[in-house]
């Protein structure tokens, strides 16, 4: 067994939606005053959220959000449009309230956690989560990303980052990322599980150019020809490819499952995460939401994959979490639509003829 | 003259965007500390709200919605999969606060005028805004669905509810509608302005069958080529076809425009306001944000019309200003961004290489 026992237990953990619950679901929203299925997707969300919760009424306030942020060896190649640093830079910007993530986190009123859990630099400041398992992941063309033990830990990493967000009462997690050069790892394994081609995997990232995406198609394709990650094997695909914030990610997302709380699923990275998790137990496709379509091209192969329709359509490419805390009203409305709106027979309202 | 004094100067004072507060919005978003371009279709909203509120970092909050509620005459005709006093019933839910607009209205802590600009029966409530200008429109498959004072006066209505809410504060307006038959004056409504055929505007509404659908095509297609409702006059068409709450809706848009104020446009009833405000003047358009494409077929003929790509895609088709309200966390979120983000200067963070 190459998986740690405590990542054992929790993917032994997860169970199927509860089918009851969404039935006494669909059965209230065709009680309430709006004509039958006028409420659209947002009510195949709430008998969704119903079945994630067991709670035909289910809450799903306040929110907490984990940002996981690593370094990348693979950008020694060249990969990226910013330098490696902006990594670390871009953690201290978390921690001091300036970045996408904090301005939408603060207006879903999140609890927010920010997480190293592999950055090179050594980070320190009083709200991080220091949690850094090694110093960003090996350079993929060249040696694998990481060994079992660091693929463990990482995963752990997540499992306790959920658990702590739970703990401190949230009842729906978002998973984000921070990593330059992360979509390459994200590339790869899209690649990989998907089956779609390389080529098709790949995007502009934070903005390169044509010709630096033909490198990194390229740089892709020979690891893969090189490392020979196992399609069907998660663990073997995490350790050849990375990376850190990627299984950490991975790890929450399973321990939401497993906690029976919805997992609102952000860009491209946290969409790999996501098809890492679902093949470590096909379960966890259920307490999925889809925020968003990001711009990048191989979103939409992982998410039609994953059998997914997102959310928001906004053209986002950003990451850190954004696109699923900006589709959080949408889960909330969801479920104030459950909560609070009036039946027929309360309000006095004539039903169809 | 056919308008009215006060609507003609409404008209007159409506300017086109401020594009100085465009550029230096455009700049600002593009100093803050994420990719180039990495927010989408967020970036273009706040540019617009910059543009519309002639200030480069927007405020949005409160929203304020105004719901208007009247009846259709055409509802003899049996187009409609309810019956005509559920109008009524649904102003009653709104003022008891058991409707969707209700809660999505107190999830976004917005405002909310509940306005009986025409609704059959007596209505009595303290929260009621009573401007009932008569007790539904007339049939327009026989007559006239309004004469020209009862336009002036609908029209005048709307003018007068945004004006109160931009009074109390609102910084957006959203305006919504309820009326058993309403789709009947949207369809001939849309068909008129964008010259789609009766048939491409015409949905199944709040549930009808393939059977009734028919019925209502023909029934409109019989009462335009009665009345000969001229497309190019926005007056001609509302007084031909209705409906009051949609000539309300109308007067409430060119009041939000000519105060600079953005209004969220929801669904097919709603757009249809929309078309006969940017006839009156096109300076509107830049104005309007659509808040979700609609499940009803004709909205997809508005919103291209008018060119306007919507925020939210979630099969909604129940009107109230729901849609609208769900897609206002997004327009708060361009606007947050824009006010609280971190600059790369202030934060410290490296700029692409």
């Amino acid at each position: 067994m190459i998986f740690s026992k405590a990542i054992v237990d929790t993917i032994k953990g997860i169970e199927k939606l509860n089918a009851e619950s969404m039935t006494t679901a669909k059965t209230h929203i065709n009680s309430l005053t709006k004509p039958l299925g006028s409420l659209g997707k947002l009510e195949d969300l709430a008998i969704q959220l119903a079945g994630i919760t067991n709670d035909p009424l289910p809450e799903v306030s306040p929110p907490g959000i984990a940002v996981f942020a690593a370094d990348h060896g693979i950008t020694e190649m060249g990969v990226s449009a910013y330098p490696k640093n902006v990594t670390a830079q871009m953690v201290y910007n978390f921690l001091n309230g300036g970045a996408a993530i904090n301005v939408f986190a603060k207006q879903i009123q999140a609890v927010l956690k920010i997480v190293d859990i592999g950055v090179a630099e050594e980070l320190k400041h009083n709200k991080l989560e220091e949690k850094k398992v090694m110093n960003g992941t090996n350079n993929f063309a060249l040696e694998n990303a990481m060994n079992n033990n660091e693929v463990n830990q990482a995963l752990q990493v997540g499992i306790e980052t959920a658990m702590m967000l739970i703990n401190e009462g949230a009842k729906t997690i978002i998973v984000g990322e921070m990593g330059i050069g992360n979509t390459t790892s994200a590339s790869a394994i899209t690649a990989l599980i998907t089956g779609c081609s390389v080529e098709d995997a790949v995007g502009y990232g934070t903005g390169i150019s044509e010709h630096m995406r033909e490198k990194k198609i390229e740089i892709i394709t020979n690891a893969l020809l090189v490392r020979k990650p196992n399609p069907n094997d998660p663990f073997d695909i995490l350790s050849k490819v990375g990376g850190l914030e990627i299984a950490g990610m991975t790890g929450a997302i399973l321990k939401a499952a497993e906690q029976k709380v919805p997992v609102i699923i952000d860009g491209f990275i946290c969409t790999a995460s996501a098809l890492l998790a679902v093949l470590m137990d096909e379960k966890v496709s259920g307490y999925l939401i889809a925020g968003h379509q990001s711009q990048e091209k191989g979103h939409g192969h992982a998410l039609s994959f994953l059998q997914k329709q997102p959310l928001l359509q906004l053209d986002l490419r950003l990451g850190e979490g954004t696109g699923a805390a900006l589709a959080f009203p949408l889960i909330q409305a969801a479920s104030n639509m459950m909560n609070e709106m009036a039946t027929f027979e309360s309000a006095g309202v004539s039903e169809k003829s």
